[in-house]
């Protein structure tokens, strides 16, 4: 399974071999097994791509008898300085040039967001060429266009970077677990904002110290709004939604909350009643209307019990915790980004989809169904609620009455005095988000009530 | 992807379905797709296996196409009362008629040890036959022979079953990473010993208080050496390493220690020095000698830092931690054994060989090669060793020396008073196995050392 050299690989030696002339990718022309691959971008997760191809690629023509030649890269400028090992010639700047090559068996599609790449992307599959992508806003946003146009092609169109980095999710999501009906997957899919709120937890700093410090590390963006507001994590939910359950889910039908509302206090207290906060994706079957699945798919910040494998996924790492029917439960947990993690699942999607291509197969997600998606109003869980009241005899009973009347069955509380103000921490029973809110707007018209009360979704 | 019941399918309506009209499991002739099953053996795996295929059946043949009408079941007594929703005449007790019947396309192996099932196997795949089997034993005694009868075929052996129960991590091993050299492989394979571990450490019992009430609970056998002495494991290892690495390892290669050995207070060390103790097989490439790769796998309980994942996977629950190239570290967990988790691998790997049948391919784990398996003796680690002394001046001396002479350097020392005995606690730099057993040696050789020094390998 390994050549010779592959004792010799180690990470140290990666970042030269590609520059030397045995880690140089060949596009040379060969007669059997050869693979065109035409790829459109060349940043970080691009030039991780060309160097790990470079890396393996005799290995896996060893393994597979598939030699994978990079035809053309498209760049948006060709001067740059780039330490990725091309022979001249193969970098342009016209992209659907890259596409329309006779020579181009496979596009690998790594330029990200919506416009060009989904032009390119479907014309790559009305030409009948497989595409590989890692482009999770374009999937989430036009995810149903394109499976129709790979399906009617008869081609692949694999994604297994855009959701998970490099751990095989997608995969098995779409394959493995085909005789599994599978209930429920609640995912921590994005890295920045379960480092922050590690950060949070192990060093009890507060949600700004800790984003700062992501930022000075390079895990956030100067603008983090994608990660921290949840809209990168709900891009992932609806692929993942999409591919679990075969049925369309957009990103726009995800209902969507960030972490910027978190503080260290709900984080104390998260872990005092033995809980880590964590934002989850979760997708699951909640029931059928018109006999079409009806599914729940949101992002939001969570409480975890401690004892929960999630819980205990830190720092930048991602997990898919994937509830079965006979399989039980499932977690898979791994590198959700960086370069190098996504490289190797493009690279594995590449061998994937020329090996297909070779026998004239490829992966289908049939036809998608039309899904009804619930609204969050419908949910069922069990809340953590917090506030601060002013401490008074008879304000406990008012706060009491009013969870009462909306049916919101409390399950446990603790008070800690705060001079005149004492701060309330509830955990319900199972009660519907609609009765909830109804007892937060109620309470927040009570005199006693001084902060806003504040409130997490419990994941039992 | 779901038919249109598919939302009554809860756990409490399964277990009445299998034998509802509805839910029986049609041997009807159909013309298109349909795969003829023969199934081997009616135990605890079996009969869940013909209970999840007979709810899954029509499902699966909605989204693949593929019907998988059970043919023949081989039972040791027909008599016998079964719940499993079978039609009259399908029970035999003929095995072999089974695999020779020509109405049977594929043959399900759920019996289980040696012979007959190698015979059968066997048979079966020289009759071109696709084989499914959860058989580990069978595996990594035979495999060498069986993946080449297989290849030779042309035809599916697939075994996801046999090692880490619903987990897919077989499938991962072989497929999902074909484009990405792996470093290690380190499971938690057997459920017995992680949950008498996990017992020993949460509650603080000793070994056979903990093994008593897994016995009690049916987790483990009344002879529970298979799994204490690390025998189920080390078969597990072989398995793993054989696909991970494409080479034959049978479970005779495998270096093996058990649990039985473990005290309390290494557990109450561990703790304190922020380790947990389990049972690892461990599967890694090491280099290589005359062209082949050098490989070590080995079976032992070792000490994992507390904030590594393998270290929270607590009760009856497996793990795999994969260590890859590219992709870096990966961890796929969940339930290693139980009828329903396993039947549900068997189910999948029967839905990909019917799959593969219909379009007339295999997947193949090329031809392995030989491997060189390195000496325990060679392994380079750090070790947790622990003695009782005497306490009296020069003893600490005396010990450090001897671990000196064998260039054994200590990274951390505890000693705790005992009246006049002490007792030292170690932790090693990075140091070879031969010259810790020596260390060991001479300390036995101490007048001072008044218990034999106990050692365990630390994970990194």
């Amino acid at each position: 399974m390994f050549p010779q050299d592959s004792a010799h690989l180690t990470s140290c030696t990666l970042k030269t071999m590609g520059n030397s002339p045995a880690g140089r990718i060949s596009v040379g022309r060969i007669s059997d097994g050869r693979v065109g691959v035409g790829v459109l971008g060349c940043g970080h997760v691009g030039s991780a791509f060309l160097d790990l191809l470079a890396q393996q690629q005799s290995e896996i023509a060893e393994r597979t008898g598939l030699f994978l030649a990079v035809q053309q890269v498209a760049v948006r400028s060709v001067s740059r300085d780039r330490e990725v090992p091309l022979d001249d010639g193969v970098l342009t700047t016209d992209a659907m040039s890259v596409v329309n090559d006779p020579a181009t068996d496979v596009v690998v599609e790594l330029i990200g967001g919506i416009e060009p790449a989904r032009e390119l992307v479907m014309s790559a599959l009305r030409q009948h060429k497989p595409v590989i992508t890692a482009n999770k806003e374009l999937l989430a946003t036009y995810g149903a266009e394109l499976y129709a146009a790979a399906e009617d092609a008869g081609v692949d169109l694999l994604f297994e970077a855009a959701v998970g980095g490099g751990i095989p999710v997608v995969r098995l999501l779409r394959a493995s677990l085909v005789a599994e009906p599978i209930l429920r997957v609640m995912g921590i899919v994005n890295g920045t904002t379960n480092y922050i709120l590690s950060q949070m937890t192990e060093r009890g700093v507060s949600y700004h110290d800790a984003l700062a410090d992501a930022q000075s590390l390079g895990f956030a963006e100067r603008d983090p709004s994608a990660d921290v507001e949840g809209f990168d994590a709900a891009a992932k939910a609806s692929i993942i939604a999409t591919i679990t359950f075969g049925a369309w889910v957009g990103a726009g039908s995800v209902y969507r909350e960030g972490i910027s509302g978190i503080t260290a206090a709900d984080i104390a207290d998260a872990r005092q009643l033995g809980y880590a906060i964590k934002l989850l994706a979760v997708a699951e079957r909640v029931g059928e209307v018109d006999n079409k699945p009806e599914l729940a798919v949101r992002v939001h910040p969570a409480m975890v019990p401690v004892d929960h494998p999630l819980a205990s996924v830190r720092d930048s790492f991602n997990a898919m915790f994937v509830e079965g029917m006979a399989v039980g439960d499932l977690m898979f947990y791994g590198r959700g980004a960086g370069g190098r993690p996504t490289a190797s699942a493009v690279l594995g999607d590449l061998v994937d989809a020329a090996n297909n291509l070779r026998r004239d197969t490829f992966s289908s997600l049939g036809v998608l169904s039309e899904a009804g998606v619930s609204c969050i109003d419908d949910l069922e869980s069990e809340y953590y609620i917090n506030m601060e009241v002013t401490d008074r005899p008879g304000v406990l009973a008012a706060v009491a009455g009013v969870f009462g009347s909306h049916r919101v069955s409390i399950r446990s509380m603790e008070q800690a005095g705060l001079g005149d103000q004492a701060r309330l921490v509830f955990i319900t029973h199972r009660a519907s988000e609609r009765d909830v809110q109804a007892t937060l707007g109620d309470l927040r018209e009570l005199d006693a009530v001084r902060s806003v009360p504040a409130f997490l979704r419990v994941v039992g």
